[in-house]
């Protein structure tokens, strides 16, 4: 084939090594923090939805410094949502990943949801565990993984680590990343979006790399991810995919890191409840308000 | 000419209203808020500069609540840059904007200099009055209008509203508007942009109507505009350009303005230090850090 031809193939399907084929049945609900815990619980609810009929969710509080007081709340939500099994996998050290007993909580589960607190905690503690490739089967089985906060951003193949002390505009705020859990496969997930002025650092993080997809998640907002292929948005805030292929100059090569960024043509989008996302082509969809209505209204019987 | 080539026509060289020929030969110096007024004053001794060499400059408090400390920060930051004239405008009410002691204070002036405070109080109260106009005529003779914080945010033709109360990712935040001065043609300017994470309700700004381009601006961050033709950015932080000309779908039409927003296929850049754009074609053009390099040394007089 000649290189031309190759250069337009790529611009009309870019071919992205993890996008090659291998998919799981599962699905990822990414939460931006702050979910709502104790009122209608939208999103804590979709979690429920998809545990099937004798759904199993445990919740790990490996990231969290109070590990007892978010159990006590999401055992209490889910217990709520009628779920019919719900354990809790605390793990204080790298070993605590590796016992029979963590792998027994994680038997027969149909879900895992990992809470706020440190992703650097998650990652350390998990990764390449037998709890950890525990995820994984589920998965695989159809199940869900589910995060917020430190968890969201954890999801990711390369993870960003908080950095509140830096202002957001630095090259060196977007550079402090380590290798996350990788279930987001090719995106790279920041949370807590709107509210901390994020933009700047996952401007920063996707143009390091444009191959990897940005996306910030608002508070009490999810994305779920299906199959690794799309991913439609529910709850209050929004979602936004930073996509930075079609990116003409940045400085993020510059000497100095604490230079502020500079990056030149990215595409942005804003997505609200209900609009969906092609993670294949880039591309977004909207839900019209009316099916999302009669969405509403099948959910709650009410049609 | 056939419709076809009429469409090419504006793909290639958007025409709009006022970037039609009308230009002056002044300067805007628009500034996101908490600038350095103690230290270097990179960006006050920019002002500084322009103003010539028997410079005047006018600190027009009219947006604050407590007009007093300011025009004392600003009067010995302005002194300590060696402005031979340092005079002060407050307009208490509307009266105070058509007396002709302000008008003597305005006379000769190279440049004003508006507070931060409410944007509200700038335009109700000098809107359509002879200061305005003498702001306006100052702008023709090739001298400086400078704008802080609720300063930047007036000098759009139509501004955005501080709206701390609600999400920035609502419809409604987007809408809280208001016609501004119109210094800054075609442009809608937002600032303590990445501090107070605001990109959310730019987006929904522009995406109103994509004729305006949408411009944040982070603290101790400055953009320089030249003949309303270009501008060059200044400061620590970081200057976004939202272009939602080619967006392709939004929800802003939507009945319920509670509903959070979407905005599909925003162009977004960002620009740092020494970044220049081009207003005419919106094109951003990256200034070499050798080249910033070597302005610094001319600045200090060490080359």
């Amino acid at each position: 084939m000649d290189p031309r031809r190759k250069v337009e193939l790529f611009l009309e399907r870019p071919m992205r090594p993890s996008r090659s084929g291998a998919t799981h049945k599962g699905s990822l609900v990414i939460i931006g923090g702050h979910e709502d815990r104790t009122g209608e619980k939208l999103i804590l609810r979709e979690v429920a939805d998809r545990l099937g009929d004798d759904g199993k969710i445990v919740v790990c509080t490996v990231a969290s410094a109070e590990p007892d007081a978010l159990w006590e709340q999401y055992e209490s939500a889910f217990r709520a949502l009628k779920v019919p099994h719900v354990f809790r996998l605390d793990i204080e050290s790298r070993g605590d990943a590796a016992t029979e007993r963590s792998m027994r909580i994680l038997e027969g589960a149909t879900g895992v949801f990992l809470t706020g607190g440190d992703q650097l905690k998650i990652t350390s503690q998990i990764g390449d565990t037998p709890v950890y490739s525990r995820m994984q089967e589920i998965l695989q089985e159809g199940g869900v993984i589910a995060g917020t906060s430190a968890g969201a951003s954890a999801m990711s193949a390369t993870m960003l680590v908080a950095n509140n002390g830096d202002a957001s505009y630095r090259i060196k705020s977007s550079l402090l990343m380590a290798p996350g859990l990788g279930f987001a496969e090719d995106m790279l997930i920041d949370q807590h979006f709107a509210e901390r002025g994020r933009m700047a650092r996952l401007i920063g993080a996707v143009t390091q790399n444009p191959r990897v997809l940005g996306v910030g998640i608002d508070e009490d907002t999810a994305m779920i991810v299906e199959r690794n292929r799309t991913f439609q948005v529910l709850g209050v805030g929004a979602v936004y995919v930073v996509d930075a292929s079609k990116t003409t100059y940045s400085n993020i090569g510059d000497e100095d890191s604490d230079r502020t960024l500079s990056s030149f043509g990215l595409t942005v989008h804003m997505l609200s409840q209900g609009d969906r996302f092609d993670l294949d082509t880039r591309t977004p969809h909207p839900q019209p308000a009316e099916s999302m209505e009669r969405d509403e209204k099948r959910e709650t019987g009410t049609r």
